[in-house]
C-alpha cells in the first residue's frame, strides 16, 4: 500500500516524507539550550541538559537553585535601566571606592564570566571533537549551528532558501541619507574600534571556518603576528620599534626598511607610501595608520622611561616589558573610554582586573566567537565624506591612500576625527554603497556557518524573542521589507541582519541585543586577558611601580597629548547634549527625518 | 686610594668586586616566593609580594587571612598520614558516596589547583613576556630560574661549578644490584607510565627550552600529533584505526601502509618490523607497542559499539567521538589505578571531574612544567632483564626489537609484565648502565635551564628543607658521596638528583618530595583536561549514555580482558603483602640488602 501511494502520488509522498523525516533537532526541541541529539534515523531525539540548570525530557523544568537564581537575577532591562539612569547617584557611587568596586564586580560577574568557557561549540564540527578543541584556527561559536539536514536554512521555519543577499543588502542596508549617531559619537570611536578589533578578528577569506588570530588581545596589529615580523619591525635598540620621519613627525617605517613584513597594498601604491605595520590590512585606511602611529610613539616613549629606571636591561627586556605596558594601556583605555561610551552606562567602568582575582574567572583561555566577529561590522558608522583640516575627502579617496593623514599631520587628524560625527549604527539603511561588499561577505559567512537566527541569540542573552518585524525595527516601512525577505517569519531573521536593523534602545548607540551581547563579549575578552590574571597583574610584570602606574593611569587624552605635537584633544563624544536626545534616535528617517538633510553630514568646525 | 688598591692588588680587587657585586636576587632575599628584581646595577632589590599572601620588604609577614589559612591547612605529612593509615576506616569512607566525595574534593582542592595557573614562569625568558606566554613550544616552569649572573650555579651557595655529570651519575645512579620496588609494583606500572606520559613530555633534543607537545593529555601517542599523521593512521571507515594481523592477532599497522608517519627506527630494522604508531619514539620498546596495541584495539571496539547505536553517523563522527571516549577511559584508569598505586593512599582516588564543577578550577589552560618532566624519569624501575613467557630478554635486546611481544603474543606479555617486579625508584644506585645516558641528558637539561636546587622545591611544596645529606638519603654512604659532589652544601643538591636519591617515605614508592609534587602535577594535568570541564563532561560529548558509561566504568583489567584473547589478568601490584614492608625499603643495599641477591631479580612464575 505504501508502495502504491509512492507510485501514484509519487511527488507528494516524497515531499511528505521530507517534511516529516527531517532531523528532529531542527526545531530546537531541547529548551534552555540543552544539547539535542537525534536517535539513529528516527524522529526521536535526546536532550542533554547537563549544566543548563534544567531537567526533564526537553530540559524544561528548572532545578530549585536555578529557579531561585532566575528569580533573583535582574533582567537585562533592569540592569540597563539601573546603570543608565540616575546620573547624580552614579556620580556619587563612582567616587566611593568600595561601593563602586561592588557594582563593577557585579557587572563583571554577570558579563565577563559568560558565554561559557571553554566554549563547547566551534566551527570545526557540529559536535565536540578533540581536533576542533586543539586547533585554534577554528572560531569559537556561541550557539551550535543549525543542523545540516533541516527543511529550511533556519531550522523548520521561514523560506526554503535564504533571501538573495544582494537584494537584501540593497533594500535593508543602503544609506538613503546620512544619519548621524544620536549619541554624538565622534568618528574617533568607530575608527578606534576598527583598529583595535582587527588584532583579534582575523578571518581567512578562503575558508569561513578559520581565523589566523590568537583569540586574545595581543597588540599583534602593532607588533606583528609572528616573531619574524616583530623582529623586522623592531629597531633592536633600547627596546624600540622602527619609525621614519615625514614632515618632521614620526610615523611607521617604510616597507623597504622592514624586510619580511607583508602589507595589503595594491600595485599602484608607490614605494614611498608603503608603510610597514603589524597588520597587513592596515594599509587600507589612514585612520588605521593614525592609531598605529599613536601607539608606536607611545611604545618608544615608554622604552625611554624604562631604560632610565633599568639601565641594566637589554633591548629584549625593554621591548618585552614595554609591550606588556602598551597592552595594559590599551585594555585600560578600551574599557574606560571606548566600552564606557558604547555602553552608555552612568556607572564608571574601570579596568581593575584584581576585582576578579577571587572569582572563578578563567584567564588566558578560550577563543573568539564568530558571533562576536559578526556583530562587529559597524560600517553604518562610517560617513561618505571625511572632513580633515580644510579638505573634504570622499570615503573612497581614503582607501590605500595615507595623504589625508600625512598632509594634515597627526594633530589635525586627531581633532578632525574627534569633531566629526559618526553615522548611526542602529536601525539599518545607513551603509555607504562602497561598503556593501563587507555586508555581503558577513552574511555569506554566517550562512556558510549556519548561524542560528537572531531570535535564538536573544533567548540566549535572556531577551524575549521578537514577535513581529515592527517590534524589531520600531517602525513599519523597513519592517515590511524584512517581512518580504523572510516570508513573514520573524524567527527566520538572520543574526547579522537582526543585529543591524534592531531599533535603538533608549540612550544607547545600538539595539538592546547588540548592546547586551557586546557587553559580555568585550568585557570577557578584555578581563580574561592573561595580563589581568593574579600571576601577571603585579608590579614586577610591568617593570616595577613606574610601569604598573603607567598602565593604571593611562588615558587616550594623555597618550595623544604626550605623543602628538600641540597636544590635540582626543574624544569619543562630540557634545554631551546629543546623548539626551533619545526619542529621535528611535524614529526612522523614512518616517521622519532625525535632523539631517539629504546626504549632508554634520560638518563641525575644527 | 681605591685606584691604588686596584693597581697594587689588581687581581684580588677584581675578585672581591665580583664577590660583592653580584645580582642580589641570587640569594633569594624575597621570602615566600615573592618576585625579586634588582634595582639598576646596584646591590638593592625589590620584592613583588602580590599574590603570595605575604607583605613586607622581603615578603616576610603573612596577612591575617594567610596566617589563618596556614594555621588551618594540614601539613603534607598530616595529609599523607591521614590518607595512608586506617585501612578499615577508609574502606568504609570509600563506600559512602557523599563522604568519599567530600574527601576526594578536598584532595583535589589542595592538589589540582596548584601550582598556580596560568604559570608566570616559562623557559622563554627569566621575566614575563608576551612572546613566552603565546608561544606554547616553551615549557612552563614551577620556579623561576636561578639568575644568570650569580656567584655559583646554585645562587650564592655551593661549588663554583656544577659537579661533573658523568662522575655524578656513575657514583650516585649506577645499579650495584637490582633492588626491587618494596611496594611490589609490577613492571606494568612504569611501562604504563612511560607510554602514558610520552603524550605530553616531548622534549626537543636540540633545544632544552622547547617542547613539541600540546601541554595536555590528548592521546596523541595513539592518534599522532598532527592531523596529517592522524589521517594516515585511520582506516577512514567506521571511525576505525588501521591495524594489521600478525600471528592471528591485531597490532598497529606497518609503516608502509601509513605514508607520512615518521618513526624513530634505526636503519637496520627491516620493513616488516617497522610499525606505525602515534609517537615516533614508540619504535623503541615492545612495551610501548604493547600499550599502543591495547588502546588501538579498544578504539576499534568502541567504534563498533557507537556505530550500532548511531547508524546515521559517518566515519568522521565515529572517530572523533571514539577518541574522546578513549581519552576519558585513559584518564579514568590513570587516576584510579595508576596514580592510586603510586600515591599509596587508602582513600580511593576517583576520576569524577564534576566534583570540581563548582570550584575555581581552570580547565584547558596552562602548560606542562619542566620540573614535572624532570621528575618523571623513573629509569630506576626498569630491570636489567625481562622475563616474558619462557624466555629471558636483556634490557638492551628489547631496544627497537618487538619480537618479545610478537613471539609471545599480547596475552603472555600482559601476564609477564604483571608478574615481574619493577625496580625500586627511591634512594638512588638502581639505574641500569645502558640507561645512564638518560640521566646525563636530564641533568644537563636542568643545568641549561638553571633549575633551582632541590631544597627550594621542598619549600614550595611546604616541606622543610633538608639540613644534612644524611637526612636526605636516610643513610650515610650515599650521603657522603653526595656531600663530596656538592661541596658539603645540602642547599646545592640539584633538583633531579634530590628527587632520585631521597629516602623512601613510609609506605610510598618514592620519597616525600616526589610523592607530594607528582600528586599536584598529575592530578592537575588529568583533572584540568578540557573533557572534564562542565561544558564537555556530559553524555552528549561521548555519544550519549552508552559512551559516557564506558568512560565512567573503564578499568585496565576490563580493557585488557575485552581486547586480548584469553582475558589475561592486568595488574600494577604483584602482592599486597609487599606493601606493608615499609622499613626494609628505607635501608640501603650497601648497608643491608633488602632481600635480593647480586644482580638477580625476583623471577615470578607466570
Amino acid at each position: 500500500m505504501a508502495l502504491f501511494t509512492l507510485t501514484v502520488f509519487g511527488l507528494i509522498a516524497v515531499i511528505n516524507a521530507e517534511e516529516i523525516k527531517y532531523n528532529p533537532c531542527c526545531s530546537n526541541p531541547c529548551e534552555n539550550f540543552g544539547i539535542c541529539n537525534r536517535i539513529a534515523w528516527t524522529e526521536k531525539y535526546t536532550c542533554d541538559c547537563y549544566g543548563t540548570g534544567y531537567y526533564g525530557v526537553n530540559c524544561q523544568t528548572p532545578t530549585w537553585s536555578k529557579w531561585i537564581s532566575n528569580l533573583l537575577r535582574p533582567s537585562p532591562f533592569t540592569v540597563q535601566a539601573i546603570t543608565t539612569n540616575g546620573k547624580i547617584i552614579w556620580k556619587i557611587v563612582n567616587k566611593i571606592k568600595f561601593v563602586h568596586s561592588y557594582f563593577m564586580k557585579f557587572i563583571l560577574k554577570i558579563r565577563a564570566l559568560s558565554p561559557e568557557w571553554p566554549e563547547p561549540h566551534n566551527t570545526a564540527a557540529d559536535y565536540i571533537t578533540w581536533d576542533g578543541y586543539t586547533n585554534k584556527t577554528y572560531w569559537g561559536r556561541t550557539l551550535p549551528a543549525v543542523p545540516e539536514d533541516c527543511p529550511t536554512p533556519f531550522g523548520v521555519v521561514g523560506p526554503k532558501e535564504y533571501p538573495d543577499v544582494y537584494k537584501l543588502v540593497e533594500e535593508v542596508f543602503t544609506r538613503t541619507e546620512f544619519k548621524p549617531c544620536p549619541r554624538g559619537t565622534s568618528l574617533s570611536l568607530p575608527l578606534y574600534g576598527q583598529h583595535f578589533t582587527h588584532q583579534g578578528f582575523k578571518s581567512v577569506p578562503s575558508d569561513d571556518t578559520l581565523t589566523w588570530g590568537q583569540h586574545t588581545l595581543d597588540m599583534s596589529h602593532l607588533y606583528g603576528e609572528t616573531l619574524g615580523k616583530q623582529l623586522a619591525l623592531r629597531s633592536m635598540k633600547g627596546g624600540k620599534m622602527k619609525t621614519q620621519i615625514i614632515n618632521g613627525e614620526e610615523y611607521p617605517p617604510n616597507m623597504k626598511d622592514c624586510p619580511g613584513v607583508n602589507m595589503d597594498y595594491p600595485e599602484n601604491v608607490i614605494e614611498e607610501y608603503r608603510f610597514a605595520m603589524g597588520h597587513p590590512f592596515f594599509a587600507l585606511l589612514p585612520s588605521l595608520m593614525y592609531y598605529s602611529t599613536l601607539w608606536l610613539r607611545e611604545h618608544n616613549r615608554v622604552c625611554d622611561v624604562l631604560a632610565e629606571h633599568h639601565p641594566q636591561w637589554d633591548d629584549e627586556r625593554l621591548f618585552q616589558t614595554t609591550r606588556l605596558i602598551i597592552l595594559g594601556e590599551t585594555l585600560k583605555v578600551t574599557v574606560e573610554e571606548y566600552v564606557q561610551h558604547i555602553s552608555g552606562m552612568d556607572l564608571k567602568l574601570t579596568f581593575e582586573p584584581d576585582l576578579m582575582h577571587d572569582s572563578s574567572m578563567r584567564w588566558a583561555s578560550g577563543r573568539l566567537h564568530v558571533e562576536f566577529n559578526t556583530l562587529y561590522h559597524w560600517h553604518n558608522m562610517i560617513p561618505n565624506y571625511f572632513y580633515i583640516g580644510n579638505k573634504t575627502y570622499t570615503l573612497e579617496e581614503t582607501f590605500f591612500n595615507m595623504s589625508s593623514l600625512l598632509d594634515n599631520g597627526m594633530n589635525v587628524f586627531t581633532t578632525s576625527m574627534a569633531n566629526q560625527v559618526a553615522g548611526r549604527g542602529a536601525g539599518g539603511r545607513n551603509m555607504a554603497k562602497s561598503l556593501h561588499k563587507v555586508a555581503y561577505e558577513v552574511i555569506k559567512m554566517n550562512r556558510k556557518l549556519r548561524l542560528q537566527p537572531f531570535n535564538r541569540y536573544r533567548e540566549l542573552f535572556r531577551l524575549p524573542p521578537y514577535k513581529t518585524f515592527e517590534e524589531l525595527t520600531g517602525e513599519t516601512k523597513l519592517a515590511k521589507v524584512l517581512s518580504k525577505f523572510y516570508g513573514g517569519e520573524i524567527n527566520a531573521v538572520e543574526y547579522f541582519v537582526g543585529i543591524m536593523v534592531e531599533k535603538r534602545y533608549k540612550a544607547k548607540m545600538w539595539g538592546i541585543t547588540l548592546t547586551e551581547s557586546i557587553g559580555n563579549y568585550a568585557l570577557r575578552s578584555v578581563f580574561s586577558n592573561v595580563i589581568g590574571s593574579p600571576q601577571y597583574w603585579k608590579e614586577s610584570t610591568f617593570g616595577g611601580k613606574i610601569g604598573f602606574d603607567m598602565v593604571k593611569t593611562a588615558s587616550l587624552k594623555d597618550i595623544a597629548c604626550r605623543n602628538i605635537k600641540g597636544c590635540p584633544e582626543f574624544k569619543f563624544e562630540i557634545a554631551e547634549a546629543v546623548t539626551e536626545d533619545t526619542d529621535k534616535g528611535m524614529i526612522y528617517n523614512d518616517i521622519e527625518s532625525d535632523g539631517t538633510e539629504g546626504t549632508g553630514q554634520h560638518k563641525t568646525e575644527l
